[in-house]
């Protein structure tokens, strides 16, 4: 233990007065927030109304005045209430969304007329079939690239994200919002293979963050972090309830896709909210007399005595396997095309100059290939997606007998029809080509999702094989006393939830399925085939949201997959970090700059000298109080101070003659942060600091001029990287550094230097730092399992492994990551899941130091094999400590 | 800071090394325990099986042999996957529920034949028709008290106790199983109103516990605790679903009724193991030609074009509201049922002299009351529960025009017709006494749940509120070209799931309801219904499992109500204990001994001199510290040093002499644990230590024979409550204490009193003691939203809450139960959310010293006003730290 660098156990008062301090400062402040929050809330509920009220109520009597009051005081209040907020959530989630399904008729209804005003010439109707929907998805991409260019894709992926606790930038912000509805309407006004039940749940949740900020307003409830949260979970469940007119199916259906552990107190939350909303999108449609009353999005007429027969099961079990490997193909297919469209160098310069090129490249390939009397009248082109599920889900057998001819097609079934071929090879040739348009038209950057183009897939999928079994047994397959007809439509549904199960690795298609269909009746063969599905897809491919998570590199925490036991023998000492840096309490200047040169974590663990963890101090803060003991006021005092004791009577002009010079020199910006500088070492030659230098590549200075210390400067030079990821946390550090004037320097640089390594002797004082008094503990022989757990439960992303308060090792998010996804772990030790090589997809498993995981078995069998030693206090495990 | 009682700073080396050595214990032995698990899977399995395989394959070649060995082994191997476990769950589960409702089926059946039997003789039908329910349910409590008590009840407020994390002694054994499956099929036999869903999930998770247990002879992997925790997660949606046959419903029930956060992973398990359970539930039917295919089990026939009216909706409205408030109402009256029972003391002395005779006289007035030929006529008495719910679902209107005799009444729906009443008094009758039997009959002590006959109440009441609508409006509201009827059959669906919803507090019933008729038409007004139903219930009554809890005064943890946002301003400090004893790392035995005396704390912060908290040691750890330092043994070897260092070559001769003596005593125990004597002092008058103590009121010992010093005597004595607290967690203190032999005491009772007094002052060495290195923290400023959200992820009982490392108070599930429920918090300092004077209903909030909520807040308001300081360091708060 003596090789662990540490000051001298004896404690000075000092220190120990500073963590009172620092402990009273927060829980004040806190207080003070709360205090003022309350305030705010309780008894200034707008000050200015009781006089306006008083001009309305001139002539009545004064009870009256005060019963309006308070009952305005009332109303007040209750906009705190969640349920008012889920109200108005579900209100104008609703309207956005039946607005949107208006103008998305419109627009499709306009393709429809131009298309058959034309009819007269091909070319023509040709040019318009095309024409429109390249116009469309080119303004939808502009549009969004220039708006927000955080509105392209699903929204899924980043709501996972955020709802783990990471907050991404501008994704919830009107801004966004506007882009995303503007251009997912326009998107899907196209015609394309596309859904919208992706970019709603990101809809909803900027609506719920918008609203939440509107209504903090009216009181402080809403700046509560927590309650956000729990709001935009809510919201997720309102995307896909109002979408789909879904409400149980969209609540189960964002929990599965969004959290990892769910808190049962939210669900109602979702289930008022989500029934709120379908209720007022499905009201609406009654009140435009689209509809009689109350019904379901495509229901279905099935018959009910007797929906399906016991042997009809493994048909829909095959639907189920199938599908799970259909739905993992797609993911793969998507995933692929956007990989080549990122390695091509030479496409991806083309189209990076040219933005929108890809989109309307992709959107001609499409339109040209579903053109009806072209390729398109192979594959019921000129239907749109509702029009494809409302014909799929429906109750008649098209192939009698297995002729196609004998049966009757009428309005919009007849897109199914050609007369040279019969439906089953139009439903194969549907299948193939909207398999790879769908995959690639969801690449395309506009706001876009995958669900219903893949739900349309997988009801064609099932119509194939309900077809195909009607053709097989004509008269059913139950021979008692009545003849009960196999149904293809029911095998429609089977199969839409079971593909869309499994490209998003959920169960809760199911339910989905059952309320946009208005049927359950079929709930026994959707749930074989919609779980058949999941487990082959998720043992083959992440879910594509998963998926798209890892493309755009998004912090996850990849789940644990099920049945590898071996999760539970994995502990953390075998994944862990244990050549961590720290920062020890009574600890020098020149450590806290050592241990900033040497590692890039984001947290610092803060330890007493006997390694015993107290805290846990953010990188920013260390850099503070080092550029604070370097500041030039900091030198410019002590210079001061050294003037003074040798001539006492100068004081006051010379401050005034400080603050006049620093007047002079605000603009003289001095830009130190070198992206391109190579690792400087810490004691650089000191160059001139009061002459802006040259080198002026780096992005402006953050707009207050600054001169800190040469060894502070070749800190942050060798940490370019660093700085610009705590300037994207969106705090500055150079703001943090100095105060927006500026003083000249009146020492020479090596008078500079001397003082600067002066002062980076002196015991570093923590009293102005924020520490973190609770990081989050674990310890050696916590499992994998549990971590795991522990991670997903809290949103952790890094975690101190103590040993009854020692600090032995740390564990983030990425280490964790690696254990999961079966590549290094610890030091020499791997991990890998059975079922990993199949996963090997993206960048995070190329190390080739992948082993099988039988070395780890290997080692516990031996397990006093000794470890190779960390600096960092790994010397624990085989030999007792000792001091 | 001075105050303190803490040793000097500086820390030995003996110490530190204590800490290595623990954890290398601890570690190793896990890695041990892993390796040894991986050994009997990997490499043995099952070392006979070659040997028997070669007699049958003797004259085959050796590859097919080889082959043979390693499908066998692949499929041991497999045995640990899970889903084979949750087939097998699925299947036995499937077994079970079918063979059950045929046994009950059976039992009805035989009570109506002997009723249909003997209808010459009204006297002697109603003799059958009360003694046989009377019979079977005395047999039911009589057989279930015998056998396993454990089996009483519902079993669904337990199951959320242990997946909590609770261990319950003897909930999940075969004995158990046993007296729950035979006692539930006899209490459901009878016709009582009981139910069988909350029962069955006590089932499936006894299934699930054993079928693990039995499964790991094959290997290891269902040892692990986490794992099973999982596997019981999965088996209460088993439960459910293959109760009703609805997987989706059940899953979500489970997950609603037993957690408070649940991980997304379990849910697949659940379905998985749900559907295949409902799956073969129902196929059995279909083999047992009950069914002509797989149905729903209430299949209903509501038309589907138009299945309500949007004017239709504030009936259901108010269906759900007014299920809200009769939600509660039975909840309340359950629990007031049971209070009065055990409050009246001579009522309470006589039944439990004859256990059986309160379920037996209950039986017998409710069987009385529903005699057909009697009171029986104006409530549809003959019916059983599931005739009941088949009538009340019925497609027809019962009551047309307001006149009921206008319809003509088939088969078994005659029951509900009465010549000289009409169909709405008979609907009210049943409601009202149905209502007050139900929550009688859910008191009796057999195996029994509440859901299935409060959802017949919630079904008769909807059909009321329907047959008044269809009365009201005889050609319905819709007044457009098509008349479509009101059907009443809704109402009545919407009113069971309301019902139920708000009894259980959950909103799944809404899906369990659709699974169980088939049909999802109504899906809005059931949403509807449901959530106001919630809304209602929630505000004025703990759910009927939480009731249950209560009153069974099982460990848990409230639901943080919704919509006050209080308690996000509600932070730990507010309701932390700051008064807590401490084990200081270098104290004495002396202290150890004070602390044991003072505190009843099952775990005790270990801290360092300057408050750092190292760790956590239970109670047992720090008395088996204790009465090791004061053993017998370490007497008698501190005096046979003694005796050596006087007489060196008496050695051999001793130590015989001792062997042979400690043989002879054997059976002398002392019983010391005193549960009546009051506080004993710390120094104690000596009493005779070796002869048994003449007290043997207390249990008797715990077999092994000790001879604990008199200081420690005294220390038991004090606390012989924590004790029996200690022996009730399988772990008795005593057996901890001493070696299982004894030795007879060769000093007098004066000398071990002053050896013992040396001994105490000696400095106390933990190196032998298990210290959990990592106890939950928290930090002051947690608010009590998030600390409630860490409890209830993590099953906490108890966290420490420290200041940057320094142990300043701790939080324990009573303070947050207090705390949310709103009695007192902290010192003076008491919370109180607005509605929670509705839910004063057990002890816990009996204290007279509850305030508002807005004492807390002005206390914010001004939060530098002092607070009395404890002991334990609450002087951090306002004012900085000194040492």
């Amino acid at each position: 233990r003596g090789a662990l660098p540490g000051p001298p156990p004896a404690r000075a008062m000092p220190r120990a007065t500073m963590y009172g301090r620092y402990t009273q400062d927060l829980g004040s402040f806190a207080k003070d927030e709360a205090a003022r929050l309350r305030l705010q809330e309780g008894d200034t509920p707008r000050p200015r109304r009781p006089s306006e009220l008083l001009e309305y109520t001139q002539g009545r009597c004064a009870p009256c005045r005060v019963c309006a009051l308070q009952c305005q005081r009332f109303l007040i209040s209750k906009v705190g209430e969640d349920w008012v907020f889920l109200i108005l959530l579900g209100l104008v989630m609703a309207l956005v969304s039946w607005a949107m399904d208006f103008a998305i008729a419109t627009c499709l209804q306009a393709q429809k007329w131009m298309y058959g005003g034309l009819d007269t010439n091909v070319l023509l109707q040709y040019m318009a079939w095309v024409t429109y929907p390249t116009v469309l998805i080119t303004f939808s991409a502009g549009f969004t690239q220039i708006l927000a260019p955080q509105a392209v894709g699903s929204g899924i992926p980043e709501m996972k994200t955020i709802l783990r606790g990471v907050v991404l930038k501008e994704y919830l912000t009107l801004k966004t919002f506007v882009a995303k509805v503007i251009g997912l309407t326009c998107a899907l006004g196209s015609g394309m293979p596309l859904g919208k039940e992706g970019p709603f749940v990101h809809i909803a949740s900027m609506c719920a963050a918008l609203l939440s900020r509107f209504l903090s307003l009216f009181g402080g409830f809403y700046e509560n972090e927590a309650r956000n949260i729990e709001m935009l979970a809510a919201a997720c469940a309102v995307g896909v309830g109002c979408c789909f007119a879904a409400p149980i199916g969209g609540v189960l259906f964002s929990i599965e896709v969004t959290s990892t552990f769910f808190a049962v107190r939210n669900y109602w939350r979702g289930f008022f909210a989500a029934t709120f909303s379908a209720f007022i999108f499905r009201v609406l449609a009654v009140w435009n007399k689209d509809e009689e009353t109350i019904t379901a999005l495509f229901k279905t007429r099935f018959r009910l005595d007797f929906p399906f027969d016991l042997q009809e099961l493994p048909a829909f079990a095959v639907i189920g396997i199938a599908s799970g490997f259909g739905g993992a193909l797609f993911v793969y297919l998507n995933r692929k095309i956007v990989q080549f469209m990122r390695r091509q160098k030479t496409i991806n310069r083309f189209l990076m100059k040219k933005r929108l090129l890809f989109p309307a490249l992709v959107t001609l390939i499409i339109s040209t290939l579903t053109f009806p009397p072209g390729f398109g009248q192979f594959m019921a082109g000129q239907l749109t997606q509702k029009d494809t599920l409302v014909t799929l889900f429906d109750n008649q057998t098209w192939a009698k007998q297995g002729i196609s001819d004998e049966f009757e097609y009428l309005g919009i079934l007849e897109a199914w029809h050609h007369p040279r071929s019969n439906v089953f090879i139009t439903l194969v040739v549907f299948i193939l080509m909207k398999f790879w348009m769908s995959a690639l038209a969801t690449t395309i950057p506009v706001p876009c999702g995958a669900f219903m183009p893949v739900f349309v897939i997988g009801a064609a999928f099932g119509r194939l094989v309900g077809e195909s079994m009607a053709a097989w047994f004509p008269d059913g397959i139950h021979t008692d006393s009545n003849i009960y007809r196999i149904v293809p439509g029911g095998y429609a549904v089977v199969g839409a939830a079971a593909l869309s199960g499994a490209v998003t690795h959920t169960v809760s298609t199911a339910v989905i399925v059952f309320e946009l269909t208005g049927q359950i009746s079929h709930i026994l063969p959707v749930m074989i085939a919609v779980i058949l599905a999941n487990a082959v897809a998720q043992s083959l491919q992440p879910s594509l949201y998963d998926s798209i998570i890892r493309i755009k590199k998004l912090p996850y925490l990849p789940e644990l997959g099920w049945g590898h036991h071996e999760k539970y023998n994995v502990r953390v000492e075998d994944i862990m970090v244990r050549d961590i840096h720290y920062v020890t309490l009574n600890c020098k200047y020149r450590d806290l700059q050592q241990v900033l040169h040497s590692t890039k974590m984001k947290n610092l663990p803060l330890v007493e000298s006997s390694m015993i963890l107290l805290g846990s101090i953010e990188r920013t803060q260390v850099g503070a109080l080092l550029s604070s003991q370097l500041s030039p006021q900091r030198r410019l005092l002590t210079l001061r101070q050294k003037v003074l004791s040798e001539d006492g009577h100068r004081l006051s002009d010379s401050s005034i003659r400080f603050q006049v010079r620093s007047v002079t020199v605000l603009g003289d910006a001095w830009s130190g942060s070198h992206p391109t500088a190579p690792q400087v070492s810490l004691h650089v030659a000191p160059r001139p600091p009061c002459a802006p230098t040259t080198d002026t590549s780096s992005p402006p200075a953050v707009g207050s001029a600054d001169h800190s210390g040469i060894a502070l400067k070749s800190l942050f030079c060798a940490n370019a990287a660093t700085e610009l990821r705590v300037r994207r946390m969106g705090r500055p550090l150079l703001a943090l550094v100095g105060r927006p004037y500026t003083l000249p320097c009146p020492m020479a640089p090596p008078q500079i230097l001397e003082w600067e390594e002066q002062q980076l002797d002196q015991v570093a004082d923590f009293s102005s730092a924020k520490i973190d008094p609770a990081p989050f503990q674990l310890v050696e022989h916590t499992s994998l399992h549990k971590t795991h757990t522990i991670f997903s439960l809290l949103g952790l992303d890094h975690a101190f492994v103590t040993s009854i308060g020692r600090l032995v090792g740390m564990v983030t998010l990425k280490e964790l990551r690696k254990a999961i996804e079966g590549s290094l772990t610890g030091k020499g030790v791997k991990v890998r899941p059975p079922l990993a090589s199949f996963r090997d997809s993206t960048a995070s498993t190329t190390e080739a130091d992948t082993t099988a995981l039988h070395q780890l078995w290997d080692r516990h069998q031996h397990h006093h094999m000794p470890r190779e030693a960390g600096p960092g206090g790994d010397d624990d495990d085989d030999t007792p400590k000792g001091q």
